[in-house]
């Protein structure tokens, strides 16, 4: 994306939860103007305490308004503010909803093409599992993807004022159609909730000696599925069409699955199989590449504070750089294995080093 | 179950891959006699090399045959390497594949009711992402579940002399019919598997600038779906009948969604979501307590070797244990996120701590 002038202020943000109540304080760090509003008085008092806004709402008047308004609440009221937004000032107007044709949509039916061209839909992809102004963060968008999804008619300068939005507050803008950028979450974000939701609901029905047997794998599969089911339950709804797509072919897999099941049939499980590795490769590992092979190192550590961080000051000295790292702790007794990800020419000399140092270390 | 004496050897373990040489790396440090077979002369070089045996096979004639055989070798193998091994010796058999019905059925086939009664099954609880010797270690057992799942002619002495091996290895011995065992692990392990190729396979059809939206979410659930697909479509036809139960259960879950997105009908959506919550809820947590809710607070960390090994001992000075850690690479610059998970009532604390000692860190 071209360069963009930085924002100015003053920002009306409407919604002090988690993401307006961090867009508040990342636009404050910027040195942009803040007001803040919320139908909640406490949000407003918690998030203003934390530094989120420097005016009050009644203070834009002197201002000539805001020059931009982020409609920040939950999705089901996202068409009706971001209409009101639109037709109570002459602001630029974005949202932060997960998904966008939606309520674009919602918006279209309530207001002119005139106040419709000032609307481009955003998505900050941060931190959605946590909630509430207390959990909110001035670096929560550092570096992460910012969608900008216009709409067709959507003004150039809105664009521009919605793209200068993401870079103040440090994420990097990623421009998107409001369905591609649908059908892009559907696939990564809602699908796979979805699908953890199914894997997870199916465990309920399971006697405690079976789950016993539990592994990081199945913990891994389910825990987004822990999330706010009122705030997923409007996401879903919102995003029925792209999400309806994928989950028929996702049926269709589970159909052929069954059948292949039923008849013995290896080659096609084997290549459902063989599908599933290549997407793993396919997502995007840390810092944008591609998703390296990484091998890794396991290391058995006592569960006291302090031990861990023994671990790795050792592993510091030792001068090798952990790539990722996994607790897996041990279901039967106070000691968690600890697997450290390293480059796989490191494997040999951080093994040797670490028994040297009176570590437990196996791969 | 009760305490069972300890075992006795020599054990001859078939099959040198990371379970074999595993098993005979911790039976040696447990005392115990070991011979190891492999039809792969090289894998037999490299676990002995290790240190996985200190007999070799002929050498088992001098103490009137082995005690005990565990059969190592991949799910398409067992049925006959198990019969094989019941009929060459007197021994007690057991294996350690992630199935037990499909097995015993293909040995109670293939020998008479007097050896079948030598014939216990088993399954230890660990690690099969790696494979080959060289991942081997003794440690690969401790704490973990070990399941051991008799027939019902079973012999009791055997049934105590598989016992005693799972706790020889230092596992934790759980006792199972061989059908509850494949439930279990259909449930357990093998629906989540393929339900993350499922969803790594929806992946695959993305152009890429939708996959760059991917967060921490997708990646855990499709985390697994890396595994050994040749090694995993085995597994699947092995347990297919208690798998093809929870398949089409799956099945009737994602036609459900489907129909309810259709029809825009939030209540079925958020039933299902409620019990996906209630399902990470029943998974057991560490230490084979329920999972707790914790709190977590984030900090910025270069991608330096050192900086992660300096934050935590900076928690270990705090004197804050670590729960759990996660850390979310940063997809568009080198810091990465860490997650530190902690006990709700330490969260003030750390934050201003760190914030104390320089870390840029929020809840």
């Amino acid at each position: 994306m071209s360069p963009e002038p930085p924002l100015t202020g003053p920002v009306l943000v409407v919604g002090a939860g988690l993401l307006g109540t961090s867009i508040g304080l990342a636009l404050r760090r910027a040195g942009v103007d803040v007001a803040l509003d919320d139908v909640n008085p406490e949000h407003l008092r918690t998030a203003s305490g934390l530094g989120a806004a420097n005016l009050r709402v009644e203070e834009l008047e002197g201002y000539g308004g805001p020059r931009l308004v982020v409609v920040a609440v939950p999705p089901d009221h996202l068409g009706e503010q971001v209409a009101h937004a639109l037709e109570s000032t002459s602001a630029v107007v974005t949202d932060v909803g997960s998904v966008k044709a939606a309520p674009l949509r919602a918006v279209a039916s309530r207001v002119g093409a005139d106040a419709l061209a000032r609307y481009v839909g955003g998505h900050p992809m941060a931190g959605s599992e946590r909630s509430g102004p207390l959990a909110a963060s001035a670096a929560l968008f550092d570096g992460r993807p910012w969608a900008v999804a216009p709409h067709a008619d959507a003004a150039p300068d809105a664009v521009r004022t919605v793209t200068a939005l993401a870079t103040a507050c440090g994420a990097s803008p990623a421009r998107f159609t409001p369905e591609e950028h649908d059908a892009a979450v559907a696939r990564t974000s809602h699908l796979p909730h979805l699908l953890a939701a199914v894997v997870a609901g199916r465990m309920t029905e399971a006697p405690p000696e079976h789950l016993a047997l539990s592994g990081q794998g199945v913990r891994d599969v389910t825990r987004i599925a822990a999330g706010d089911p009122v705030l997923w339950r409007q996401i879903v709804d919102a995003n029925s069409e792209a999400l309806g797509r994928l989950l028929r072919a996702v049926r269709d897999d589970v159909d052929t699955l069954v059948a292949a099941l039923d008849r013995g049939d290896r080659e096609t499980v084997g290549g459902l199989l063989d599908r599933g590795v290549a997407g793993t490769a396919a997502i995007p590992g840390k810092h944008g590449g591609p998703a390296q092979p990484e091998t890794s190192v396991l290391v058995a550590v006592p569960d006291h504070p302090g031990e861990l961080a023994r671990l790795l000051s050792d592993v510091g000295e030792i001068g090798v750089n952990i790539e990722d790292l996994r607790i897996d702790h041990d279901p039967a007794r106070p000691v968690g294995l600890v697997e450290l990800f390293v480059a796989a020419g490191e494997v040999d000399h951080l093994l040797a080093s670490l028994a040297h140092r009176g570590w437990t270390a196996h791969r």
